[in-house]
């Protein structure tokens, strides 16, 4: 029985040009994150499993770790998220680190999902996070941030919209206004998560679950429908949450920002603001992003709490998103020449090829002993821009067939003469 | 009780200064790997069990390995080395790629070992493989690769070496000569690897124990304790192992290379040449890379075997050859500009912020209720070069103090000279 040549349900193979796709999108990521200010950090992918436990949503640690029992019977988990990993490594360093501290990083997380379209178990994710600012200047920050890697990537402010909500507006209105229990709240949480993934049957059904109060209800449905904050009761107008978020929308300079009430993210570690980024094509309708503030969860490590706001943005379903508008642009290998010899070996052509690689040109080479036209094959199947044909008379003369791949053009030139018509 | 903030063992955090170094040494292994017209790919870190059973060392495999049982019962495991994934990747596109083919990754891998200094669980491995080629061109190319690699680390001739030899070669000495049974063959593969370990009166007594003969026993020990192939024995020098090692010898021009024939690799797929580089500093004994020959890994996948010389070098053997000799430089961190203002939030000063990131300079900020002295504190805990101060007077006449944290300088500048002097 041969080996199987599949990777693991769920995850993916990157062969160059998918690794270099990839990369394309990593790098804006990067890129943009250090142009504010954000540092790189990284942290190993297996957590212990009690790192997860009450922070983490429960359906993530009970249902989609990647659970491992090491040989000293440690329960480890393969990270499916980065937020608990910077602040274990923040509050490590809590009193050391200065503040505001912008940190970021591009995990591999893992969730077991049930397979679906576009769903995978494995991701890229970008996580960036600012600690240390209490006030709303963390959240504008962030925002303009995320704006901006759209920007990098050429989308257009009608081709994805930012939500934008507030966890502190809400429980204002299920604690104060609407008096609920915890058990109440939570699954009203659970269930507005849901509302644009269910019909509005079902919706109105499972809220008078929770509720038992159609009057109740009706009033929960006009505030979950709202498009803007004045569409909101006076009273809740009347709320910090409110003022907080209504704060913060005046300050953006965005257009494509919308409050949106059923935004209310699924871990149980947000305490402020909550956003999500969404395509505004309907076909794709997974969010693309999500993040928001989460001012206790340092304290669990037992050192002072420190505000923290910060989001997690995942390659696929970025790299989905810039399909979806044409944004991927055409990538060039990084190598784009290649030599082949007719007749000669490595050692033979090795003072050619050590000076091309000491003027910093990437260099492939084909001194296999077949036919000249099957290295010229091999030349245009692995994407070469630019072959040298050398052989013994070549090298003799040191004039060499420099042959361009895309136009056909053939030339004997000089290898100083190469260099320069490829640079 | 509060969670731990400790990391899981013989894992790393990488803080940004941490993470800097590591890009160091990962961004120089691929810049040169790309020189050489390798391109990047990369695989999942779970891969099924059976890939790694019989194919790496049975040691890792029964011992070493992080293994886990999905929620369908799979047997996963943490790859604790990449060759396994880039044969399968291979194997899968088979007859679609074109040969020579020229891959690198940088995985992270991880195996289960005993707490030892300079040991951990996890690393970042560089992985360069090189197919399709039979003859010696492959060894040859992968070996000044791997010479480049140190050499563009500024590392001299005379601190590091390489050490080769050859699989065929042993099997001729074992097989051929000396006509000993497999189980011979492969204990004497595990001693041999022990060699530089272990007394040397305790090998003569396990080295007895397998040949059972003490005349073998000298001979075996002038071939073991032959530093050049000059020094073998003439019958052996007839061989197809010596003939083909001794001419790649006699291509490399390479000072420190030596032939050493306690080079074995603890792997078993290996078929040809073998090699390993090691830091002349005797206080540094740990091998700093490793690679070799493996002809028929691929063919395990069920497809046509195919030629292939690779090796593996680690971040932490690397660091640790780096820092040994004082090669790892000053880092800047890719942010050096700040902003503290006074008196003002982020909405006030969003002009000059994004006027400099349109310039494409990093900028950090500090808008925080505290006083100038704790921002000019926190921009120099934070490692800062500059730092522009900003109050409501310097907004208004477009004017703004401008220190240099390092010299400790302040002039009062409008935005562009600012500009100009950090370019």
């Amino acid at each position: 029985m041969s080996l199987s040549k599949l990777a693991y349900k769920g995850t993916r193979d990157f062969y160059p040009s998918d690794k270099q796709k990839l990369d394309y999108i990593l790098n804006k990521f990067r890129g943009t994150s250090e142009l504010f200010g954000y540092q790189e950090y990284d942290g190993p992918i297996l957590e212990s499993e009690e790192l997860y436990k009450s922070k983490t949503s429960d359906e993530i640690v009970n249902n989609q770790t990647f659970l491992l029992i090491d040989r000293s019977n440690r329960r480890l988990v393969i990270r499916p998220e980065m937020t608990p990993t910077v602040s274990r490594m923040v509050a490590a360093k809590r009193y050391e680190l200065a503040y505001p501290l912008r940190l970021y990083s591009i995990p591999n997380v893992w969730r077991y999902e049930r397979q679906q379209t576009g769903r995978l178990r494995e991701h890229w994710q970008l996580n960036v996070d600012l600690f240390g600012i209490e006030d709303n200047d963390a959240e504008h920050e962030l925002i303009n941030l995320i704006n901006k890697i759209f920007v990098n990537f050429g989308a257009k402010s009608d081709q994805y919209q930012i939500r934008i909500n507030s966890r502190k507006l809400m429980e204002y209105i299920f604690n104060v206004k609407y008096s609920f229990s915890p058990k109440q709240t939570s699954d009203l949480y659970h269930l507005i998560d849901q509302k644009n993934k269910i019909e509005s049957s079902q919706f109105h059904k499972e809220l008078n679950k929770i509720t038992k109060d159609s009057v109740i209800d009706l009033n929960l449905q006009k505030i979950f429908d709202s498009t803007s904050l004045g569409q909101l009761p006076k009273d809740i107008q009347l709320s910090d949450g409110f003022r907080e978020l209504k704060d913060l929308l005046d300050k953006l300079k965005i257009d494509n920002i919308v409050f949106d009430p059923t935004i209310v993210r699924g871990f149980n570690y947000y305490t402020g603001i909550v956003f999500e980024v969404y395509d505004t094509d309907p076909s794709n309708k997974r969010s693309i992003l999500g993040g928001g503030r989460y001012d206790s969860l340092i304290s669990e490590f037992g050192v002072k709490p420190l505000p923290v706001v910060g989001f997690g943005l995942g390659d696929l379903t970025m790299f989905n998103f810039l399909n979806n508008h044409h944004l991927m642009p055409e990538l060039q290998p990084k190598t784009n020449l290649a030599i082949a010899t007719i007749g000669l070996k490595l050692s033979d052509i090795s003072g050619v090829v050590d000076y091309l690689r000491e003027q910093q040109l990437n260099v492939s080479t084909n001194c296999l002993d077949i036919r000249l036209p099957n290295k010229i094959k091999w030349a245009l199947k692995s994407n070469y821009q630019y072959l040298i044909i050398i052989g013994k008379e070549e090298l003799n003369h040191q004039l060499y067939s420099f042959k361009n791949l895309k136009s056909n053009v053939e030339l004997k030139l000089t290898i100083d003469q190469i260099i320069n018509k490829i640079k």
